[in-house]
This record gives structure tokens, C-alpha cells and sequence, in this order.
């Protein structure tokens, strides 16, 4: 039996193709989520199937005691669409990236004569499941009582003056995500950001963005940093990465760790840096194309006439590149909207309070958004929505 | 580039196949170590990769919001070989199946009137490398204040009668390993054992086996605790799991959260869990066919061997089934062996101060056995080792 930790609905799949999945009665599905932005090339992309198949009867894994080649492959394809050396580490999640980022904070906090070790993050953040994450996450519904007493020392703020005006010689490390993807669909402000990192430069405290979901090309870019002008010490990385296959990875400016300070059994193994690799080969493709492009001012333009349709539900459109949310009017219309599109088969996903969230496949076509707005005009013309 | 945290050997892999690895110069490597356990089927087994490569071109992975159904078959079939109802849920590693555990205790000790939050582990214990769980390994070296502030009420103790002698009415879990993997290969006494579940039983704190690296019949049986005759409130799973495809889990006998209190993006992906029936299903017929437990003397008689003949450089032979380790005289011999045999062409495994280990595929075959000590026998008569 399963944990009843999720909310599940009524609903599942059997196979997938592109930004199309089918349920057990043959009935087809516009994938408006992919997974929460992990099947960043669709489903049962050929190329990606096809690596992932070779790899499975060749090789695996092995341990990290090991060279493992597409680790270092995946390694350097990273460095090099960065345009900047980052040492990596490669985990299994988003949470067990961001873990890694904590402990190098930490270490290198330690490494101060006067020994650095708070970490600050946002307010509406969210960083993981683990112990450590759940209290860096800024939404305190995520950290109640039940799992306490929590590592000391994480603390978050309102905003980003105010995580300025905090900072002591106790801050070791500021971690955001650019574009906040679990407490509504928050892409935060550039000035902002840039006036941020030139402190945290001045101040030698370390500038790390959580990329999990705003990072691989999900924005518009390779990260999400480019296009704020940045350059973080630590950036994170997970959900679109293996297109579908289970990793996570920190890039870290500075090598701080020594031989046996961090690892990880599976992390980086044959599978998934073999898939990590066919992945950013193709979504490079499609940016230097200009199809990303393309298909993000598409999805926006779709967005836009939804917002223009139907003033009565939507405040507004946010996000960046295919991570995109419509702010409702009425919060109360989110459950009821999600549960409606699932039943015209159109599927999308909630944030925070009051936002329907899109992450579509980035390879998603023409047709798929056509197809999807059709399904979303038809939810959003049912008169039980107030 | 790849961050320096591992010591890595100068030495990869291109492909394998059964317990063989072969390098870039396609030298053959008898692999006794199996990817520290997790390679269950050795490497390229045809029906694994056959079932990976039909569900990478079907489909990787939709979010957890939705059922899916290998997930579900996949938890059937651990309660099934369990032999008792259990709740399951999946993570994408050791580490995030025991952090799944340490909330799961924290959320059941705060439902008591006087809160338990106390979580109690062995010395030489080694629980994961996130924050939390490393203050919950027994090893000093793993949690130094490079990292603090860790959480607290994370203790451990250094025998199970001292365990015993220290709960307290904060105490809400007790985790350990049944066969202590990385400090030393370490298998519990039984009776200690028995004792301890007993005693946590009778005081309604909960009693957790991490079988990350023990379960999965590596050591005879589905899980330890059935070789131990307990019945754990909770076990933690990874490493074979997958048989090479990332993938922990946490299998809980009472459903202690709630809607929300937990969840992972990637755990219990159509990928991993379908590549997890594969694995079980093979591993249940390996053992109900006897092949497994004989497997388990012919690798025991190698290693018995091994002592017999070396008794200038061995104590004895340790551990269950085929997690095994052989104990040195001379702690100065352990680097030594490792590399020696890695030249030799046999891949082991070192863990603690002083006992090389094996963590062979468990399937691997006689031949291969055979190889294998053939190479040991000439790594260990060489004559620089003292």
C-alpha cells in the first residue's frame, strides 16, 4: 500500500508522446505540467528513449570510487552552456542538491576566523523535503512543530531589501530561486537581484540560486541567472535535467569539499547523466534554433488571450519562458479549475493560493498549445467557476 | 569539472555484463562489489534492460499528484515479501528514505501528550550525507562542525544495551542497521536484537532498520529483519532496489502522515519502479529456486578460503548472506589490498578502519566466483603486504 501523503486524484497514465499522455481508457491528455517541469522534452522523446535503452544494456552503474565518463560529459556540458567553470555534484533530487548547497555554505562559512553560518532564504520559497530544506523553505506550513527540532541558523525574509538589511557576519549564504515556483509563480525583481549579488560579493557571503525548477532552459536560458545578469557561486539544479529520469546537481564556483565531505551512491550514475547529456544536447538545439523562443512567445500569447477572455477570473499572467501562472481572482476557483481542466483533458498545476501553474514540455508544438487552449477555453467557459 | 569529493581511482568502466566490468582498454574486472550493492542483477541483466527501455519509449515519469500504477504494484509487492502490511513511500535514495523515516518518528512522538523527539542510532552507524541524517550516523568523522548547526535530539550509542539503558519517555524512534555497513560489516547480535524490539515495543517508541544497504536480499532474505525475527515499525530501503536505477523507499507500518506533510518529485517514477518490480520478481525466483542460498555458501566457502589460507593477513570472515567482509590483522594491509586487487582485475570494497568488502551481484555465477578468487588468491600472496 501506498502512504496517503499526496493528494492524489482519480486519474493515471499509460504511455505518453510529446506533450500527450493517455489514460487507461485510451483518452488523451494535453500535458500543460510535465511531471512539474521534469519531462522537459516530452514523453517518450526518441532520441531520450533511445539513449536511455542503449545505456540499459551497456551500463548502469558503477561507484563513484570510479571514473564515470558521461558524469564527466554531463559535467562539462553544464560548465560549458554556464559560459563559467562550476565544479558539479551530482545527486538525485532537487532537495539533495540544495543539501549539498547548504553543507558547501556551511564549510566554507567555517573556513572564517569568525565563523560564518546562517543561511537566508525568501519568504513563499520552497527547497526540499528533507529536514534541512523543509527549514530553509520560507513557507513555515512546510516546517510545523511535528518534525522539529530543525538545524538552527536558516532564516527567511520578506523581501529582498530585507534579507540585504539583515545580513551579518554570521551570513554565510543567500539561497533564492529567481522565478519561486511553489508559493505562487514569483519571478523576482532584477534590480533587485543584481544589487543583491554585488553585496553578497562585497560582503564574501556566498550568492546561491535555487534553480530546481526555473533552471535547464525552463526560462528561456540555460539558467535562469542569465538572464538576470548574475553570476551565483552555487546553483542548483534537478527536475528538467534527465528529462524524466531521477537527478539533481550543484555547480559550485569554488571547490570546497574535501576527498570523503559529501557523496552520494547513486548520484551522477551511467543512467542518468547518459539521459542528462541527450537532454541538454537537444534543448541547446532547440534554443539556438530559435524554436524555444518561438514556442515561449506562443505559450505567452495563449496565456495572454486567456487573461484577455476572461477578466472576470484572472488578475493577471506571470512567470518567464514556459514557467508561466495565471493569478485568479478568486482563489477559491484554483482547486475547482484544476479539477475541471483534468476533466477536458487539459493538465495543469496549482501554486501557492491563487495561481494556475504552467510548465509545459519545451519541445511542446504548435498543435499541443492549440489543442490545450481549445480544452482550457471550454473549463473556463463553465459557469460554475465564480 | 566535477567537484573533488570522492578519492576517486584511475580507473572507469565502458560496459558490463553479469559480475564483469570492462575498462577503455577492454580489460575484463571481476566485480565483487556491485556499485556498493546496488547493481542486485550484476550489470546489463536482459530482462531489466528490456523492461527500462520499453518504459523509457512509453513513459518516465508523471507528477505524484496523479496514480501511477508501478508504483502501487511496486509497494504491493514489498508488503507481499514483507509479509505484512506496511506503507510505502518512494524516494531516490538511502539518504531521503531515511529522512522519510526520521519525520515520520518526529510526526509520530509529537502526537504523544509529553512529545518524544528523540531519535537514538549506533556507533559506527551510517544513516545517509543529507544534514540531518548525518547527525544521525554514529560516525563522528561524518557530521564535523564544517557543517553545523545540525538538528538536535539526534543521539547514539555505543551498543544496544546502552540504547536500552537511555530511552527516556523523548524518545520516539530507534534506527540501526541490522548489518552496519560502512562502519565495518558489523551483523547485530540477535538476541540483542529481539531484546530491543521487545523493550521499544512495551514503551511505544518506534524501532527502524535501515536496510539500505542490508535488505533487499542481500543478506538471504527480502529484508534483515526476517533473518532477525522482527517485525521493524519502519525499514528503509535503496541501494538494490533499483538494481541500478536510483530509488529508495520507506515502508511504515502505522500511515502517520497527513495529506502534504510529505512528497518528492521524482520518487516512485514510472522509470524506477517499473525497474523495481523487474528486480524483485527476479530476485524472489533466485531465492525460491535455492539458487541465491547457494550462491551465498559458494561465496562464503571462497572467502573462508581466503582466511584459511592467509592467515598472516586475516582475523576472520564476517556478515550474512552476500554482504561480507573480511577482517585484517594489519589496518595498513586495506589500501593496499583494494588496489592490489583492483590491479588484479577483482573489484572490492574497503569499510571501516580495517575489513575489506564484498557486496557481490546476487546473481553472480560460479565462474564468476571462481575468477574472482583466482585473482584474490594472487593479489594476496604478494609480497609487499605485512
Amino acid at each position: 500500500m501506498l502512504m496517503q501523503n499526496y493528494a492524489r486524484v482519480n486519474l493515471g497514465f499509460k504511455k505518453g508522446k510529446g506533450a500527450v499522455l493517455w489514460d487507461f481508457d485510451d483518452k488523451d491528455y494535453i500535458d500543460f505540467g510535465s511531471g512539474i517541469g521534469v519531462c522537459s522534452l516530452g514523453h517518450s522523446h526518441k532520441k531520450l528513449a533511445k539513449t536511455i535503452s542503449k545505456q540499459a544494456h551497456t551500463l548502469l552503474h558503477t561507484s563513484n570510487i570510479y571514473q564515470i565518463k558521461p558524469q564527466e560529459k554531463l559535467s562539462d556540458k553544464m560548465c560549458e552552456l554556464l559560459r563559467e567553470p562550476y565544479y558539479v555534484f551530482f545527486a538525485n533530487s532537487g532537495a539533495e542538491a540544495n543539501e549539498c548547497a547548504i553543507k558547501l555554505a556551511r564549510k566554507y562559512g567555517n573556513s572564517f576566523k569568525e565563523k560564518k553560518y546562517e543561511i537566508f532564504s525568501l519568504a513563499n520559497s520552497f527547497h526540499g523535503r528533507t529536514i534541512a530544506t523543509l527549514k530553509l523553505t520560507g513557507q513555515e506550513k512546510f516546517h510545523p512543530n511535528d518534525f522539529a527540532p530543525y538545524p538552527e541558523a536558516f532564516k527567511f525574509f520578506g523581501s529582498i531589501d530585507e534579507i540585504i538589511a539583515n545580513l551579518s557576519d554570521k551570513t554565510a549564504a543567500v539561497m533564492v530561486e529567481l522565478v519561486q515556483g511553489e508559493g505562487g509563480i514569483n519571478p523576482l525583481d532584477k534590480a533587485d537581484i543584481q544589487k543583491l549579488a554585488k553585496v553578497l560579493k562585497e560582503k564574501k557571503i556566498l550568492f546561491i540560486t535555487d534553480e530546481v525548477q526555473c533552471g535547464v532552459y525552463r526560462t528561456g536560458e540555460f539558467v535562469t541567472s542569465q538572464i538576470y545578469g548574475v553570476s551565483p557561486d552555487i546553483i542548483t539544479f534537478a527536475k528538467g535535467l534527465g528529462g524524466g529520469v531521477a537527478m539533481g546537481a550543484c555547480a559550485s564556483k569554488e571547490d570546497i569539499f574535501k576527498f570523503g565531505d559529501h557523496g552520494s551512491t547513486f548520484g551522477g550514475n551511467f543512467l542518468a547523466t547518459t539521459a542528462g547529456i541527450c537532454v541538454l544536447d537537444e534543448l541547446e538545439k532547440l534554443k539556438v534554433d530559435g524554436k524555444l523562443d518561438e514556442t515561449i512567445s506562443e505559450f505567452e500569447a495563449m496565456l495572454d488571450s486567456l487573461v484577455e477572455r476572461f477578466p472576470n477570473l484572472f488578475v493577471k499572467r506571470v512567470g518567464l519562458g514556459l514557467m508561466q501562472g495565471l493569478v485568479l481572482k478568486n482563489p477559491e476557483n484554483l482547486g475547482k479549475i484544476f479539477t475541471k481542466a483534468m476533466e477536458n483533458r487539459v493538465l495543469i498545476l496549482k501554486s501557492g493560493k491563487d495561481t494556475l501553474r504552467f510548465l509545459p514540455p519545451l519541445n511542446i508544438t504548435k498543435k499541443e498549445i492549440k489543442k490545450g487552449y481549445k480544452r482550457l477555453l471550454k473549463t473556463l467557459k463553465d459557469k460554475e467557476l465564480a
